[in-house]
């Protein structure tokens, strides 16, 4: 199989990095991360999530971040929605696509959202209900797809079945989280030719996360199996709740510097990338966890 | 290709590792983290440098550390020795094992040892032959092989030549070293296939560095074409002298997790690798380099 000429890169930098770190940031500041993303050429952002603030104090205020980021033509500003009264509040706050989050493992499932995977999917049925009449697009994401905090090993053939159902229910992409990091190149490329099998491959993303320093094997893993779309977080934001200190998703630069590398177009600015990812280190007061990042701002 | 069912480890940390730290370390912290290092079930490990101390104070007292090791049988103790008056402090320390060192890039080479590539190639006869009177085996290093920090691209042509001239000379295996870490996964495919035409495959290694994320992906790129050994440093040990806080090395741990991943042996205890790697940031008061090892030591 050949490489992909072209890779769509979707920032989960602002929902899935910023959640993740302990200090919360002003509104101010995540519009202009989200700004400064979409200038460097970023296709996709996932900007916010809807959930109870008190559930993840980090993502209070995803509606005043839609209403002040400019908004660039092309780009896609998605949002995570867990259930309907979140749909409710991305659609009142002009949000046109949205995300959805199933686990692979069923211990996760149960530990995390208190219910089996099925009646997780079956939750879904009335975000996906009302996505389609108001015209918004919904992505979903698979958690635990190689490997589980809790239950260690997790098939490939479970994860096909997870992947298929949301694929099914009228998600138009399906990402694959490795949420702990354990995964290898191995393993993830068995893992996209099995799930390809039940949904076609230009239909499938990968989310890394480096807690075990995987992450840069595994994308270049998938993308030997035809894997065109790449989930990462810009400067690393966001650490592994299960490792308090490790690395969680990998870094946007990094994953644009592979690619660069390859020659495989993505539209996105590496220069402009950077930039952006020093000014939310700076807010945040960390180092970036990106190596590109780390080794182009010590020259 | 299929993957090597069985990878070399080189050890480089308590060489090309501490070396590159700022802060010199006792003889007595080198002998026990070479001791800890052979535990682990490491069969190669770079015990240090027979240099002038003037030009790196690091490697004072190699010799010290030498005679104070406890020699596991089975194990190769190497030495880097630049000259022939280093061979001969690395004979009378009962060093078996030798490694010299030559660019691929001329620009490289002028500035870091004031000669050509073909005038620094003639410098190690007098070596390969003392090494060769004295039973000793020779190991050859080649640096930039993706990149110069001084002139950019590097040819895998002129790489080809750099390594089969060691090798012609006597060197029993040749490691092609991405010193500046610019390499991406596609170029590294392309170096060991070119010079893979001019040395038999099994006759090379792979010498990474994490400076800009791509080292992982790099070493999985080199097992899909056929290299059977890498070179990695414990913990990360060593930045990079060319982007002061960058990532250097690849850590020894990381590269085990990935191997261990993929099914393939390599004799090594990641425990024990764990437990070596953390005495020694213990002694240096830095954290890992390791991302395997930051996640499992956050346990």
């Amino acid at each position: 199989m050949s490489l992909p000429s072209f890779v769509r890169l979707i920032e989960v930098g602002p929902r899935d990095g910023l959640q993740n770190e302990s200090q919360p940031i002003s509104v101010a500041d995540k519009v202009r991360l989200v700004d400064a993303l979409s200038a460097a050429g970023l296709g996709y952002i996932e900007v916010g999530s809807f959930v109870s603030p008190k559930w993840v104090p980090q993502m209070a205020g995803s509606a005043e971040v839609f209403a002040q980021i400019q908004r660039k033509p092309g780009v896609t500003y998605g949002a995570l929605a867990p259930n309907l009264r979140g749909f409710e509040d991305a659609l009142a706050a002009g949000v046109k696509e949205v995300a959805v989050f199933a686990a692979a493992s069923e211990a996760f499932s149960q530990r995390n959202i208190n219910c089996s995977i099925k009646e997780s999917l079956e939750r879904f049925a009335p975000i996906m209900n009302a996505a389609k009449q108001h015209g918004v697009s919904v992505r979903g994401y698979v958690s635990c797809v190689l490997g589980c905090p809790y239950e260690g090993a997790v098939s490939p053939e479970q994860v096909a079945w997870v992947a298929r159902e949301l694929y099914d229910m009228g998600c138009y992409e399906v990402s694959l989280g490795d949420t702990i990091g354990t995964g290898t190149a191995g393993a993830t490329r068995k893992l996209f030719e099995v799930v390809s099998a039940n949904i076609p491959r230009e239909k499938l993303a990968g989310h890394f996360h480096d807690t075990y320093g995987q992450a840069m094997a595994n994308v270049y893993a998938s993308l030997l199996e035809g894997i065109a779309v790449f989930d990462s977080s810009i400067a690393g934001l966001g650490g592994c709740p299960y490792a308090k200190g490790a690395s969680g998703n990998v870094a946007t630069e990094d994953v644009l510097y592979l690619l660069k590398g390859l020659g495989i177009e993505t539209g996105v600015d590496l220069d402009a990338l950077i930039a952006a990812g020093r000014q939310i280190c700076d807010v945040l007061g960390r180092p970036s966890g990106s190596r590109v990042a780390k080794a182009l701002n010590a020259q």
